[in-house]
């Protein structure tokens, strides 16, 4: 909660933790303890106002964190990225546990010391199928039980929830998707065949997107809708409220089957008992609840062939990330030349805030063709607020832009052709040594990962230490992944592939068409915060030799913006790599100055900051 | 088998073949495929020549390997490292299949595409509870069986096989091994209570050798002795042949209980029965038949509490690697000089062989202070034979040393107080281009991971790439790991710490005062090979920032010779790289020079050879 004031003040949750202990002592419920997820019902990373259980509870908004209440305890467990953010927004009923990067420690964990016999509740159509075994397992030494509870304790006593919406589904035309429908079956029935299974079970809202080539808006920044799918060899089901479709997404679902959304529970019952030896693949992303109505005898658990399919893009999709990067960074450099001129030529530092920059940066992208809005909320940070991770402003208790301070921005857009997220770090005035140092550490680690060449099917996981080892060398480092995989006009965090330390990370090598975020960076808390991101697409290389028969593949940036120079420390850097950012800055003019009005002041700014160093 | 004019030619194994499966075949075993492991009862990487059972069947004399024989077929699986040499060492009854670093298949895959119902025999003594395990799990979906044979169908036909060895055990006095047996057994008592297990079985000879601070000479290299042991809270129980133990070691071994070395199995059996609650920790090298012998109900798997304690060296060891490494460079140098005397100033290009080499370089090392033996098989090697991963020359059938191709030595060795083990690859005549650009690019992998700076408890699985980004940009490669653990006056591959792909690499992290090779390398079938190996120890790095309080660590490089300045191509090194590089030197300088005559030839070639670039 913030006030007029803009001061963030937490939220007084005395009264709801109360009523929710009552409803957990209730003979009906009986439970020891209650998990209040962060997902929804379809593990989603961001999710709907509905959904907003956890938040609702706690005060904490962040978008990755679970609750545990019993009748003595309230502990929320969140991530190095969330830490601040966290503490600020609850009050003193709730304890604060990091999990994650740099933490040993898991939920499960956690669960596991609570006293022995206990009954821990948890609404089974929240939790994965593999949280609920993970859970099972940790717990079950302390004859601990792990109880579905189908009612949501959270939704009785959460008078205003707001309604499941109705917002319209559009079909994604083929010059955006690239492949129809049909051909996407042909594939994914062949993958269910290979898993020795008959049937596919779709709950993860971006793979069923995908796979109609239909977008919504359900869920904020995310082109989503509430749905489900069920995909059998002679059978397509979609899930979904009729009447949110278009006619012309009616008219491409032809030989799909269309349910209410709530029907899939008993579709699964009834299929998994009409039909004998029905085998249905279910992944990480699918809930207990889900797995419960299919009978766990009759599910096969592996990633689910959307997945695989959607890892590795197109060429329309890799067409469409290439344009929509250049339209994307016209309206970067629009932003950011405006910025600059309002703080330095028109006298307006401390009279911009974080959350009108924000807005204005959304305004020149909302100018471009395709832009469809962002894919997430904008990070517009000043000084301190730029040292936490994932911090939003909020109007009225955001700050204002200080021509002395670090100013750090990250901003993902969607278009029709693609989904966006860039991270630059700009200093107006005169940065200190030290943000200079950090920063060109930083730049170090990002130009490392963006030039490096490595064999085809390297994993993310193993090459994470690239991006720290120039922090390293002064005893630095960051507590986020490196980077993450990244939809086509879909879910700007994309599963599994990433460069980082999360085990998954691990499952899938990087393969040319696969896109991928690089994001370094460096938090000093209380003081600033420095990340640059580019968007990526892993390309074959054409290397002198090929080791082997292997391939080798390379990154491509396609995010193109001016990295500033006033932040860089030459002296830190190696002439590989300089000469890596003017080559660089060569590309952003090349792409952009076509579209900036000649002699216009973005147009001069843009020639100005991609000059060679 | 080489004959008198040097040729390899493979070992005739057709009547061996058919001997062994008359015996597969014969009713008391009645077996479709018998398993011919590469290791020892102790799962020993090197092994005695008693053990040499697979090369025995095969003619193959690497030292990884495992053989698998039907009725039709005989297959062995070997990694990158010695596809070339088991090709030439066999003849056309074997087929190659190659596994570990860049292959995906495993004995244990193939194992599963054997016919429905196949009994697959091996001797359970001879391999690991964990591999029996796997490939159980393995065969089953395909009904097969895996099936103890305790008569070993080897050397039933084995007729000259060689006995036990019968070598002195000495005790290693303190001034080298550090902590004293008393002290170490209070903390493995410590953690068998940890693990709530009430006993320890220990069956890897190098965990042996350091608990009771005994040495032996059973294992070529390795300073071994044939032994199993069990401590549990109240007792020691040795098993070893107590006449092969010196006066002094007996001495040293108060409160020990020594039995006969086949005793193991009756006395694990005996503690099993004769105690309720028996828990005995059993690690991964412990074979199938010792978990058979405690019954599975009563083990404890987890890392053996030696295993870890070894892994972190004390004071006593580090000083004592240290010193010995001196005294290795100083016969390093002599060697060296020596051989580029011989055929620069003495012709003697074409004259000298690798063989020979090998036992000069030998000779220099035994003239110094604490030396024992080697530690590994010299590997000399010239031209294509330097690509020969693993080669190690054989009198007769060796090349000779030619100045006009790339020479490398792989060379370890063993004193009292320390393990040694580097390579150095040279070119005394003119090296092309192309040898300098892949020595370089090699160069600048091994200084990366010299000089690289990262937090403690970072493991060596993800460090990897680091040591090859420079490679990989030219689409070069090399198939092995880049680093192993390194024994104190033990093994000189010790595990379970390394850089490199294998999944152990990612048990333990990388913490002070453990010891670590760097070795990156390149290798071109046929034409040459390049690699540059330093033993470093794990040490402490102040940095100017300690982030989240982490401790920083950094490698020490403990073997001191030059690099070869002639394969470098300067236009490829970083200016930082130069810098790490003359400092290397400088220190060489600084540590060597004071043990050589002044104006000695060899003193002079350590001057020029250290000399800035």
């Amino acid at each position: 909660m913030t006030t007029a004031t803009g001061v963030i003040v937490p939220t007084d949750t005395t009264e709801r933790l109360k009523s929710l202990r009552t409803l957990m002592a209730d003979p009906s419920h009986n439970i020891d303890a209650y998990i209040i997820p962060s997902e929804d019902a379809h593990q989603s990373e961001y999710i709907g106002n509905c959904d907003k259980r956890r938040a609702f509870i706690s005060g904490f908004t962040g978008s990755f964190g679970s609750a545990v209440v019993t009748q003595d305890t309230a502990i929320m467990f969140t991530d190095g990225r969330y830490v601040l953010q966290a503490r600020a927004q609850m009050d003193t009923n709730w304890e604060l546990l990091r999990i994650g990067v740099g933490s040993t420690i898991t939920m499960a964990d956690h669960l596991s010391t609570l006293k022995p016999g206990s009954r821990i509740g948890v609404d089974p159509s929240l939790i994965s199928y593999a949280e609920a075994k993970n859970i099972q397992n940790k717990i079950k030494k302390n004859n601990c039980e792990l109880v579905p509870i189908s009612t949501n304790l959270v939704d009785i006593m959460w008078a205003d929830k707001p309604e499941l919406p109705k917002d319209e589904i559009f079909f994604l035309k083929l010059e955006f998707s690239g492949i129809p429908l049909q051909e996407k079956l042909v594939q994914v029935r062949e993958m269910i065949k290979k898993h020795g299974a008959t049937g596919l079970v779709i709950t993860g809202l971006d793979q069923i997107a995908w796979l109609f080539n239909l977008r919504g808006s359900d869920i904020d920044n995310n082109p989503l809708f509430y749905s489900y799918a069920i995909v059998t060899d002679d059978k397509v089901s979609l899930f979904v409220e009729k009447e949110k479709l278009t006619e012309e997404a009616i008219q491409n679902l032809e030989g799909v089957e269309i349910f209410p959304y709530a029907d899939i529970f008993d579709h699964l019952k009834f299929l998994s008992k009409s039909s004998e030896g029905t085998k249905i693949i279910t992944d990480s992303v699918c809930s207990w609840a889900i797995v419960d109505a299919i009978g766990t005898e009759n599910i096969v658990e592996e990633y689910s062939p959307i997945t695989v399919l959607k890892l590795t893009k197109n060429s329309t999709e890799l067409d469409g990330m290439r344009n929509s990067h250049i339209r994307d960074g016209v309206a970067s450099v629009k932003f950011y030349s405006w910025l600059e001129r309002e703080l330095v030529e028109n006298n307006m530092s401390l009279k911009i805030s974080e959350s009108e920059a924000a807005d204005k940066f959304l305004e020149f992208v909302m100018e471009q063709k395709n832009a469809v809005g962002k894919s997430f909320a904008t990070i517009s940070s000043v000084g301190p607020n730029a040292a936490v991770i994932h911090y939003s402003p909020t109007k009225g208790s955001d700050s204002l832009i200080d021509l002395n301070k670090i100013y750090l921005v990250d901003a993902g857009f969607q278009y029709l052709d693609g989904t966006t997220d860039m991270t630059r770090t700009w200093h107006f005035g005169t940065p200190t040594a030290w943000e200079k140092e950090c920063y060109t550490r930083v730049l170090k680690g990002f130009i490392k990962i963006d030039d490096l060449v490595f064999p085809s099917g390297t994993t993310g996981y193993v090459l994470d230490p690239i991006a720290r080892m120039s922090l390293w060398e002064a005893g630095i480092d960051f507590r986020h992944n490196t980077g993450h995989g990244v939809g086509s006009f879909l879910n700007v965090h994309e599963g599994p592939i990433g460069i980082g330390v999360r085990p998954y990370y691990h499952d899938f090598g990087l393969e040319a068409g696969m896109i991928i975020t690089n994001e370094p960076g460096y938090y000093e808390d209380g003081n600033f915060g420095a990340r640059i991101e580019n968007v990526c697409i892993i390309v074959d290389k054409e290397t002198p030799h090929n080791y082997g028969g292997t391939k080798y593949l390379t990154l491509e940036s396609v995010s193109l913006c001016p990295i500033q120079a006033k932040l860089i420390m030459p002296s830190l850097m190696e002439p590989r790599e300089m000469e890596w950012l003017n080559n660089y800055h060569k590309l952003v003019w090349e792409k952009l100055s076509p579209h900036l009005e000649k002699g216009s002041y973005e147009y001069e700014w843009l020639s100005r900051n991609t000059a060679p160093i």
